[in-house]
């Protein structure tokens, strides 16, 4: 990033990282969205995430830009994993971490908690709570569920800066506007407990979880985080427009609980006009902006075609590798600078109205929403 | 726009400017899609088109380029609303402008009348019928109500360039392929009048409208409009995606009626496909130009993947602020320019390839659309 | 394409040329997607297709870049139609071409057999067996259908490389994850009978058409290639939205079958996703690579944010015309060179990175999946 000073950056979505030392396919794994091993034939590294991941971390380990995959694997085993984590998450410079704690491990290992994640980092760590983690390890039967529920997120949101809701991923982001009828909840707790508990899948039980969210966050005061766009396979792409929330958005306007919509490629354009629209949505690129590689600075941009300035959000949503703090960061630096040289080049804005961009996306947004 | 030289602009679809001085919070509501009070911490001048705004508009008011909209207002104030909008249209320097009527106010404000906003503007004035409008006012009962609607369809429409419709606010633009039938309408007609009339919402009856308007654009030879993608917080985007009409479109055809997409905006990709894939569809950017500021080449470029480009067409969609008329027309001819500057460079197009594309997009179609 | 050296192409989805000479409204009428007349005033030629054809063919034909398209089609007639397409087919330069038969016929003519087509390029010539075609083709009586399709598809596709379905003009992609029982899948066999055959359009026979083209597939080891994305006015575009195809792509993945979507555009990110999440899928642009003309290069880069650089394919999918050969090849290579340039000049690759990338998308890729 050239000419732009791309100040303090907040990260306001993101997962902690693996301690252990990975096999270089498991390495590879976590460079994906696919849980799937590679089809024959391919690589992970052979992608544009790859190119990013290979562009800004061989320096971090003592290595040139552009080092081999195979070189740059051989150096992290030299180094150790710990070592290796420090110097990544030290490279990526961030100042504070909004984590998700719903996920616990990566590739079969765990991921550090966030009181170590703290330390290797040295940035200032706080929790955003996961709905649907919180709301699976509530054992009450049926009737107790609605009202357990209820008390098992309160409690784990107090404290936390954010709740966050992977409803996209179960059932799509279609949420009609009223809240289901506790009778027909009842039921669907029912259902779910004769099948033995598990995986939250049931629409009417994930609909009814998001109101509850909404309840909780508008009481302690914190914004509702909501993924939207591509993921795992797990995930039906088209089920993840986050324009399927619109009459969500609407219903739930009165609360004024701030709704963060997460990363949202390719249906980022969307959000960003839900973001304009609606004074309680904010939104994000997330990890896309990692995944994209080289294409960074022409997403953003898409990005900023609609959402408001003040409404957009810096994340990594980095998981389990270092790599992805430092990649991270990085691109949304390189990328925002390029976008905003470009913009200067063009005669677009001026230079304070550049860096008062980059400020606000960076940091300020994520320090008012938040109340960091 | 440095080596093109862009003509007259002919602005097909756009609405009147309030001639009152406005309070500052209601001008910088005007620069937003969104009709809610901005988020707390954010202001609509924070956004890709309040950058547009700061660019293109203090120059004439007499302040330099990118001059803070605290000094914008406040130069705006002190020459008065009469003067900054005499300026402001002049300095859009459009030679026609095709006026959509069905809005009479904004921001609390009446708008300029057509013949004012022709003498305040220098440019050729013609009206734009709003379908919904018109069949709005008709008092008929149900029974009645379809002749009525055609008859004071066919009168409004008799004098002006075009038809317009805002389905896509109502119901979305998944229109079926068959003409509702007469008993169907009747009994919608007939719970609308015992509803009270007000906001015409029913899909049949939206449908039937929009038939109407088929057979009375046949008879008067003129062009309907149909908004389509991005618009204010009543509107669903996912169902304002164009491709939905396409049912409607194949149905349609043996009319002979132009349809012209207007905006399109995430979806414009879609509408440009509809235009090369049907004689009778026709599409622009409308708004989308003026909104998207710094990014407007690339806009329009995904649009011209597609769309043949006799069958693009130039709009300011300004509404209320005269600043909409000169950013529209000032981001067109930049990014038109820009763009056909980077194909130039490229080796993709000759110069007078180029030239003849300005034009046909700035006023030749525009005109033989609607026999200007 | 300036510093890049992209290798031997191997062409993995397109159509025979036609033979005979062609009036000058026929040969337009090929340089779109409409297959009815141009709009008054509007010609083919003023698209981002008609600049690419202009920019790429006219030297082939000894006349400059550029030469206005009247220029050209005299010049065409001049050499005659058989020296034209060697012209144009020797300057496309492709090693390997595998060609879909389901189209006999373009513009009222018939299309090159295979032998004339491969003398008349130079290039290794293979065979893409249509599904729908082979289909149509069958007359056994109801009881039977499912039997004979499935021979009929076995004899036709031994030889051949790959199948291909264009399911996606039929009933769009929504394909259900389970396999249409047996009783429906004769049911509607003898509804079609009796209504005399002709064209597949009953979903249930399409549904049960694909899973006999999986089980095909997997017995001779061939990949199957299927519609997405824009195309002719028959088609309803978000319909043919890739995304739409996740659940049989999971119902799918046990049988190890290749899956290669083709186009993809307006939807080539979704596309993108789907092979990055799903070892089996593949994905190429194909004609959109010369029908968007001037934008090919940030087209390609789209596709390329999330899909594996070793699953992308390249194709031109041209098809009637030797012009749509040459421009396919030369948009390819001109965009892929651009946009290789641009991450070059930016940093984010090596120049053997940039190598690597090349000849996995031109020819390895496709040389591996299809066992050539």
């Amino acid at each position: 990033m050239p000419s732009l000073d791309v100040p303090a950056l907040v990260d306001h979505h993101c997962h902690s990282v693996v301690a252990a030392d990975l096999a270089d396919d498991a390495l590879a794994g976590l460079l994906t969205e696919s849980d799937r091993p590679p089809a024959p034939g391919t690589s992970p590294f052979d992608s544009a995430l790859g190119l990013a991941v290979r562009r800004w971390c061989p320096p971090a380990l003592g290595l040139p830009v552009h080092a081999p995959a195979a070189d740059y694997l051989a150096r992290r085993r030299e180094l150790g994993a710990a070592e290796a984590t420090r110097r990544l998450l030290a490279a990526a410079a961030l100042d504070t971490c909004l984590l998700d704690t719903g996920l616990t491990a990566a590739a079969g290992h765990p991921l550090l908690p966030l009181s170590e994640f703290a330390e290797a980092s040295g940035a200032r760590v706080r929790e955003v709570v996961r709905l649907e983690s919180v709301a699976e390890a509530v054992p009450a039967d049926a009737g107790a569920w609605p009202a357990a529920v209820r008390e098992a997120l309160a409690a784990a949101a107090t404290g936390a800066v954010a709740v966050k809701s992977v409803l996209a991923y179960r059932h799509g982001l279609a949420v009609p506007a009223e809240r289901p009828a506790r009778p027909e909840v009842v039921a669907a707790a029912g259902r779910r407990l004769q099948a033995g508990l598990g995986r939250l899948t049931d629409p009417v039980l994930l609909h009814h979880l998001l109101w509850t969210a909404l309840e909780v966050c508008a009481e302690l005061g914190l914004p509702l985080q909501l993924h939207t766009g591509f993921g795992d396979p797990d995930l039906t792409l088209h089920r993840a427009d986050p324009s399927l929330l619109a009459d969500f958005v609407r219903a739930a306007e009165p609360t004024g609980v701030p709704l963060v919509l997460l990363h949202g490629y390719p249906y980022h354009r969307q959000a960003a006009w839900l973001a304009q629209a609606f004074p309680q949505v904010h939104t994000d690129l997330g990890l896309t902006a990692s995944y994209v590689g080289p294409r960074v600075a022409s997403v953003l941009g898409e990005m900023l075609e609609l959402a408001p300035f003040g409404k957009v959000l810096f994340s990594t949503d980095a998981y389990g590798l270092p790599e992805l703090y430092l990649v991270g960061a990085a691109q949304f630096r390189h990328g925002l600078g390029t976008l905003l040289d470009r913009w200067l080049a063009d005669g677009a804005c001026s230079a304070p109205d550049a860096q008062r961009l980059a400020r606000q996306v960076a940091a300020e947004n994520a320090r008012r929403l938040y109340r960091l």
